[in-house]
């Protein structure tokens, strides 16, 4: 069985640029450098692509949970499409991809990032290849309970990629332009890894999640204060006691009473007001780069 | 009867900030200074804005048509609710209003605008005093017979207020603030208008609609191209020959060809990608204030 890369675009209807690019790309195969690697290309949820919504029923990437995808015969939009992916492109699959690079976009100023949920090794290898290869900051999702169920956790190894800000159902070449350059930098990576072409780096940085905090609302549960300007846009910037934090339409402001330094990051994400965050609070560590992880990557990459 | 003004947020369910700002405004009457206009504030189309869309069927700011207003039994919900709002609030409504600001926002770098729907004199009066106010560009919309049946056609003086740039279904303490600002500054000029406190400016920029113009598309009809980054964000700068106007994935620049000047105002707004419109042409020109446009909205705003 060779290595196989699963490439998700959209698997939210309304983050639009990869799907663009990937329709692209199927009419001129040469478009994207591949590298060598065997790759397949998906949308990850058409339906809602077409309704110009981020979902039909649920989020597709909470939807990947142990509970919801033993539903087979879930009337769930969301579930039922989770199900199809990993039969199609699951490691188990009809065509089984041993790494997953789901594409994503953000209203927030967030750059080119690469996310990584959960520790686990191979995903922090591949993270830390492609953050020294291309700067990308590494955000790590852990420890929230009510965001779970993330499609990459679906395959053994997998990396989300955001790009921000951009609207939603909003094309812009920038972001296709970044989209393309990801892709072709992370396969190029993965063929260093699958040739035994390795140059690990000794550290990486990693903005580790440590909570995220709610608009402020009124007593209707609707929002009565928005993100500051001078927070607005200001993802990887600190976030310290006193600093501006959100204000109200009469001008008042509202600022940040912890003790603790934090980088925020998906500051005014669109889609994440329904999930009831502002922004997320993270602390930028220093990680040395450990040797299990190299093995992990190694040993997924020449199982094959 | 007084002179009442009626303002709609949310025509188009996800343009959210001035719905939000009218949420704020309802719970602290004090908000906002109306200068002692009578207004009427209402959400265009409530529906929308829950299923976080443009519209339901139709878009509402497009359903203004006297085909369509007269199809009572209409079962499309935008129809519906065109026919609602001038029952409620038209000129011989149950709470008649004379003018209409109809507040909009766009995913193109438009700043805060005006658009004006033909050449009717009390709108171009009302439009001139905000200009001379508040500089802000004046983008006359006409002679496109893809485009008709706008909200504020329906009311004897209306302007649509457009803000931008915004994601779609995005909140933005800065485009909240500008909303503001323009409701305040034209109640005030109303206001004076109603006092006699008359200083209509000489003088008027209008950028005069010429033609859309569509994004190059595939065979499938896909969009193969997109706004080029020299282009992106730059709404009311000069488009002459030559220029870039689109790029290709693969880096292909695509120029404009005709040998006429343009001033494009909607660069690469989201919602437009579906009528065929990548941006829209206008001409830059310099107006004469007209006696008969101060005599329309005098007559007008004095008739009551």
């Amino acid at each position: 069985m060779p290595l196989q890369v699963l490439l998700v675009a959209g698997t939210h209807g309304n983050e639009i640029n990869a799907i663009s690019l990937f329709e692209q790309w199927e009419k001129s195969s040469l478009l994207i450098n591949t590298h060598g690697i065997k790759t397949f290309k998906v949308i990850g949820n058409p339906e809602a692509k077409k309704a110009a919504k981020r979902y039909i029923d649920n989020d597709l990437n909470r939807s990947f949970k142990e509970e919801s995808l033993s539903l087979i015969k879930s009337s769930n939009h969301e579930s039922i499409r989770a199900n199809k992916l990993i039969q199609l492109y699951g490691i188990k699959g009809e065509n089984p991809c041993q790494i997953v690079l789901d594409f994503h976009t953000t209203t927030a100023a967030m750059g080119s990032c690469l996310v990584v949920y959960g520790r686990r090794g191979s995903d922090l290898a591949l993270a830390g290849l492609i953050q020294n290869k291309l700067g990308l900051p590494i955000y790590l999702h852990e420890s929230d309970q009510n965001q779970t169920g993330f499609l990459v956790e679906s395959w053994p190894c997998g990396l989300v990629i955001e790009i921000g800000p951009i609207g939603q159902n909003l094309l812009n070449s920038r972001i296709i332009y970044q989209i393309k350059l990801i892709i072709e930098n992370t396969l190029e990576q993965i063929q260093n890894v699958c040739n035994n072409n390795l140059f690990f780096p000794d550290k990486l940085i990693i903005h580790r999640h440590i909570k995220s905090i709610d608009f402020p609302r009124d007593d209707q549960n609707k929002i009565n204060a928005y993100v500051h300007p001078l927070r607005q846009s200001k993802d990887w910037y600190p976030l310290k006691k006193d600093d501006e934090l959100f204000c109200k339409p009469n001008g008042e402001t509202i600022r940040f009473h912890e003790n603790e330094l934090y980088m925020p990051v998906f500051i005014n994400e669109a889609a994440y007001m329904e999930k009831n965050i502002a922004m997320s609070l993270t602390k930028r560590e220093l990680w040395h780069f450990k040797k299990n992880w190299k093995k992990s990557l190694i040993e997924l990459v020449s199982q094959q």
